[in-house]
This record gives structure tokens, C-alpha cells and sequence, in this order.
């Protein structure tokens, strides 16, 4: 079975792409545990670092919002698409002709080439928090109504309404998962607005300055991408009909402000790395991060045996045993 | 001021039209009553019967998901706009090509075209209750979440967000309003799913057999058009400040079964009126029926000085002032 992953060079897509290579299968289309013959990564550009090379590994460039484009990489072989590529939300806020054009051409590009190949493919969304704002409750539960206030939210919020619409048509197996904030996320800083969070350990962890452009009693509810990776993974495997009329599961978290994630990096790197920090605060991140969701009970997930982290420190640590070598190398190389 | 409405030929479009010729202005960029100097309806045909003659009323025909047609459409001029243009649920439901083409890309077409003048036109778009379905509560309030289980539902859901991200980037001052089904609708049954609730009034009161697809049992909430057009001058009309970080405004209505509507129906026009009525049921659009809401309580709409009709008789006799002699000449017109 072919297994395409769009957005596949981006740390989500590579994160899952490496696992699903270990593991070497996924649910197919019986439900049963199938080997993965040929794992495509679509996105924009090639992995950098390059991954480790792979008789079932392609990669695949090109633009997600290109209808015919996308066709050709989700041919009759693929069995599972994870549907990961995106704008990012400060981004999409500061473009928005480019945000509708990835977040809702791209996706509605995917749907429908799943729904051309008229075998009902599973398909995975990357839906995200954002979702929610302005007038929302203090904790997010799963019947939460979407109340975004951002184009990123929207977007995604959109998305939502389109894999539960092509699933419930059948043209896909559908689910969309609900992001927290994925911390800590390596590599270099993005223009997400949640961006600092990750930051916030992982360049001070490998000697690099950092700067952070929100107050330290701003809330972020997070996951760490391990965890992450487990809920994906779960997620698509589990049958269909578990999901009922509503495709979408709101993923867990624990939430931290800016000042409890310091405490950890404290105790992690010691002062010296909590120097490397400077506060710089910047209106229109600070905006869009106090507009999202500050604590989440995902009691959906939970029942479907995904769960949050135990708590930051939990998370630093996994960072340091997952990522923190290649961080480093990469701070090195400049 | 120009005023463009977008499905204008068609019946909520026509009966606005006439009420706003009538009364000659709307609320203007600055809030104040402003004169209309050009009315436009824009739909795939010309209105029939044709309207009064008007100097300021101009038809355009054309298709509302091509971009370059809505842009001549809605022009510098162009104050406010009206999106009625929508593809019914049952041929939603059914064509799902041309439902997300005229419901989603003509959407998004109305509102690039709005965004483009960089003026800030007011956008009123209609949505629906066809937004809420499966493990939706008894009764529907303000906040109660989206939960389309049509295409149709889906795209109008996918709207309102739309409507509220452009509107909180000032691209449009942007309302849109969920709508009951609209009872009793005249001129011919449609392809929308709650044709028939307008049928077991419309063809018998004026001479003509009906079949009504559905169960005695089944309950719609409706609406009449004199209440309708009041509620779309009035949330056009107020300040876009008024609605605050949603700009959807759940419209109020009453609950009947088909069988109350019946009992209704014999009150106005008699046991012949009634036994014009063949009953066949169709699972197809029964199940669609079924989905949606069986009652509303629209607090907000409330608030904005918007009210339910007092009862089905009320919903009857506005027709049969309105509309049965037209209906009368249109069945003798055969």
C-alpha cells in the first residue's frame, strides 16, 4: 500500500514519515495491519536535512493547491493520505490570498483527488485550536462551538466541515485532529504564532539566543510531538464508524504559561540557558496568542486512549532524547 | 447607492427587491438612510414573471462562481450586497460538484469581489439551519455548534466563516443569517428538500393537487417571507459593531408537523383544500428533513427586534394576501 504524507517535509510529516517507516505498515483499507510499500512526502521542497535513505521513500515537490498536481501523487495505489500541508497562522493572517489558496484549495485539492480514485481512501487532516476564539469558554471541551478569529482558524475550521461532508459521503475515510500547540518543535523558528513556544527550549537547550515576543503570563495549551505522532497514528487506525456523524477529535494538552515553560528550561539547561532569552514583545503575535484557547479537556480523545503529556518537564525531555543532537549540529552549522 | 442582490430573480431575492423599490433606500456606508439609485439582480435567468418596471432595477444574468462576472457585477458603486445565489439542499445533496461550485467557489466569489473595492461594502449572506444535524439538542440556541449533515450544510457553514473572517479584516461589514425553512414560498415546488411545507399550502389553496414526500409526524420550523424580508432590512440596516466577533444571527421561528400545517391548511381553505394532498413518502428527502432541527430559540435574533410569525394561521393568511391570486394565475397558466 502507498502511503502519501502532504506537507511531508515539514517537522509533522518527517516526525510521522520516520515512524511509519519503523513501524513498516498501517491499517488498510479491511482495517487489518497492511506493509507500506511506497511512502510519498509532497511539500514544497525537499527534507533538510535529507532523511536517511529508503527503498520505499519518495519524495515529491510541487503545489498542494494545483488540482492535477495533486492527483498524480494521490493515484489508485495510495491507501492513506496525511493531510498536514499548511500555512502557517501569522502567516495566513498577513496573506491572505496565500492562506485560502494552501489552507483551502490545498485541501479541498486533497479531497478530491482521494474522492476521484473512488476507493475511499483514509485521510488524515491536521485541523489546530485555532479554531477557537473571542467569546469562548475558559476550558475547551470536544462539542465546543468553532468560533475562529483568524484566517488560520477559519481555514482549518473549514477543513473540518469539508472531511466530515466527503466522508459522510464516502468518497473518504476522514478524520481531522485538533492541534494544540506542538512544543517543542525543532528546527528553525517559523512564522506561526505560536513559534516562541518551541523557542523558548529549544534554542537556549543548544546555545543559541532566542527572543520572545510574548508576555511570560501568556498560555499555551501543548503536546509534545511524540505524543503527537502516538495520536496520529491512533487515530488513523482506529475503524471509521468509531467516529459517528462528527469526523473530528479535539486532542489533549496541558497548559503552560511562558513563565512555568522558563521553570522547566530552568531546571533542564540551568540559568545559563534561561539567559539566552530576551523579552520582546510584539503586538500582533501577543494578539493572535491571547485570541486561542488556554486549557483543553479532550474527553473524546481521551476515551479513544490518547492522551497529553504528564507535564513540561515531560515534554523538555523528550525533546532532549529526541531532537536536542541534531539541534545543536544545526546551531553549529550557522 | 448601488444595491446588488445575488440570486435576485429568485424568491427571497424578488420579494426584498420590491420592498426595498418600495422604500427607496437602505442603511448607507455611514449608517444613515441612503437613496438607491440602481437595484441589480443577478441570477442564472431573468425574473418570471417579469417585475414592474423600474428605472433603477437592472437584471444581469450569469454564473455567480466565475469570478471575473461577479467582479462586473459588483462594482465601485456597489454599497451593498445581498448573497442569496445558492444551489437547494436536495440538489446539494445530490450533485456535489455544482453544489460546492455555486454554494463555496460563488461565495467566495461574492466576497473577493466586495474585498477588492477596498470600501467596505455590507454583505448579507443567507445561511441556514441545514448547519446543525445529528446529535443536535431539542431545541436549537444562539451557540449551539455546527453540525452539517448535508452538503448543503456544510457549504453554508463554510460561508458563515467565510462571511466573518473577511468581516473581521474590514474586506466587507458582513451578516449572515440562519434561516428556518420560509413558508409559504410561491411559484413552483423545488429541489430543496423542505419544498413540500410550502406545497401543502401553496397548490391546494390555489386549485392544484400536491404530493408531500413526507411523514404527517415530521416537524419543520418556519418562517414567512414578510417576517424574513423584515429581519434581513433590519440586520442590514444596524451597525456591523452590533454583532461583535460573530456576525451570524440564528433567525427565530415556529415549530409544526406536516400534520399541524394540514390542520392549519383545512382552517383557511376547507376539507377540499385538503384533500388535494396525496401523501408518498420518499426516504430520500425524508432523511434529510429528518436531520434537521425541530425547533429554534433565537435569543439574540430576539434581542435585534426580530421575531418568530405568532402562528401557522398567521403564516397562511400572509399568503394568501401576498401571493395566492399570482399563485392562482400561475396554475391556470398550467
Amino acid at each position: 500500500m502507498k502511503v502519501v504524507i502532504t506537507g511531508g517535509t515539514g517537522f509533522i510529516g518527517r516526525r510521522l514519515a520516520q515512524r511509519l517507516l519503523q513501524r513498516g505498515a498501517v491499517a488498510g483499507p479491511d482495517g487489518r495491519e497492511t506493509a507500506i510499500d511506497e511512502l510519498v512526502l509532497f511539500d514544497l521542497a525537499a527534507p533538510r536535512p535529507p532523511m536517511a535513505p529508503d527503498g520505499r521513500l519518495k519524495i515529491i515537490t510541487g503545489d498542494i493547491a494545483d488540482p492535477a498536481t495533486v492527483r498524480r501523487v494521490i493515484d489508485r495505489a495510495t491507501g492513506t493520505v496525511f493531510h498536514f500541508a499548511a500555512v502557517v497562522s501569522g502567516q495566513a493572517e498577513a496573506d491572505t490570498d496565500i492562506g485560502y489558496r494552501v489552507n483551502l484549495d490545498g485541501t479541498r485539492a486533497v479531497l478530491e483527488a482521494c474522492r476521484a480514485l473512488g476507493t475511499r481512501p483514509r485521510l488524515v487532516f491536521a485541523s489546530s485550536l485555532a479554531v477557537y476564539g473571542g467569546d469562548m469558554p475558559q476550558v475547551i471541551v470536544d462539542d465546543t462551538p468553532l468560533t475562529p478569529q483568524t484566517s488560520y482558524g477559519a481555514q482549518k475550521a473549514i477543513g473540518e466541515f469539508l472531511v466530515n461532508d466527503y466522508s459522510r459521503k464516502a468518497y473518504v475515510d476522514g478524520r481531522a485532529l485538533r492541534l494544540p500547540t506542538i512544543v517543542v518543535r525543532p528546527g528553525r523558528p517559523n512564522r506561526a504564532a505560536s513559534s516562541w513556544a518551541s523557542s523558548l527550549f529549544r534554542e537556549p537547550l543548544s546555545g543559541a539566543e532566542v527572543v520572545c515576543p510574548v508576555s511570560r503570563k501568556s498560555v499555551m495549551a501543548i503536546l509534545s510531538p511524540r505524543r503527537l505522532v502516538t495520536a496520529i497514528e491512533r487515530i488513523h487506525d482506529l475503524p471509521g464508524e468509531r467516529f459517528g456523524f462528527n469526523r473530528t477529535v479535539l486532542l489533549p494538552a496541558i497548559s503552560a504559561t511562558a513563565e512555568e515553560m522558563v521553570d522547566a528550561l530552568r531546571r533542564a539547561g540551568g540559568p545559563t540557558a534561561v539567559d539566552r532569552i530576551r523579552w520582546e514583545p510584539d503586538a500582533f503575535i501577543q494578539k493572535i496568542v491571547d485570541g486561542w484557547p488556554r486549557a483543553v479537556l479532550a474527553k473524546r480523545a481521551e476515551s479513544l486512549g490518547i492522551h497529553a503529556d504528564a507535564g513540561i518537564d515531560e515534554i523538555v525531555q523528550a525533546f532532549i532524547e529526541d531532537d536536542l543532537p541534531a539541534q545543536k549540529a544545526l546551531v553549529a552549522a550557522g
